[in-house]
């Protein structure tokens, strides 16, 4: 089963930095890097307003890439209260975005897309962005943090989704996905 | 400063159950109800998809009730994290249906909600209902919860708008707000 031409966006919600990524799978592993970006909001602006300006960000994009499919990093209570609900709203008007489209959405844990780049669910940073520009076979590490996270994430979905769609197709062996 | 007339939207938000109401402010502390009702989306259906039925439901009622103004509880890192993150993600579709129209958002914590509304801010549900079947004179208890909830939180707002209204005047002398 080939996905080679699959495109995939990569999404690390966040309000002050979202990174987004557009990669598209070729034969086996090979991914090819197709965008990568950081949306960024002003700290200092109401929730409302930086939610409308994330939304119509992610909304380009996906007028400008139109992923098949969009990967996102599940969010998990941890660190900073305030970080993390602001995580957690991005999030929702992420998902939202591609849900509107009809794009279907997959969401992955940190140590998910950490096991599928690199062999280690606890890999650092810094492995993660070496993994990254090597696989992609980019001139020069991805930055910031969080646009590498959004190649991560979608690079584990172009590596996983053949095992998804394997999975689905025994299960609904008469069906048509 | 009269607020008479003032359209509220009362959002007490959740994925599983999310309440919403709509009332108008009357003359000084008077208050009148004019929706009231509950969304709910299905616990088995994936994330991407209840976040897309809330905000349809959601605009719906923005369409149909024309608020002046939206407001929301904030989400507290309280509870169960999955209820936590739910209702989070829920929130920031919420707050940017609003955004999308333009229409200004206020968020209040549920023990500013209490305090207003009983005087309490421990309030408990059975005394927070029974205030609000009183102040809006309705002629049975607004049920479920979530529902009396977010007709809680649209009285609290139409209480406090006159003295935020006063605070911009006073910070704004030559402005127009």
């Amino acid at each position: 089963m080939s996905l080679a031409g699959l495109r995939v966006m990569g999404i690390d919600p966040g309000l002050t930095r979202c990174g987004l990524s557009v990669v598209q799978a070729g034969r086996g592993r090979e991914v090819l890097p197709v965008a990568v970006g950081v949306v960024r909001t002003p700290a200092g602006a109401e929730l409302a307003e930086r939610l409308l300006r994330l939304s119509t960000a992610v909304n380009e994009w996906m007028d400008d890439y139109r992923p098949d499919v969009v990967a996102v990093e599940r969010v998990f209570e941890r660190g900073n209260v305030s970080t993390v609900m602001h995580t957690a709203h991005a999030s929702g008007v992420l998902v939202l975005a591609a849900a509107q489209r009809g794009i279907p959405v997959h969401m992955y844990t940190p140590s998910e897309v950490k096991k599928a780049i690199s062999g280690n669910g606890r890999a650092d940073k810094k492995q993660m962005t070496s993994m990254i520009t090597r696989i992609l076979g980019l001139s020069a590490p991805p930055k910031p943090a969080d646009a590498a996270d959004a190649l991560a994430l979608a690079v584990c979905h172009c590596w996983r989704a053949p095992l998804l769609a394997r999975t689905t197709a025994l299960l609904n062996p008469g069906g048509t996905s």
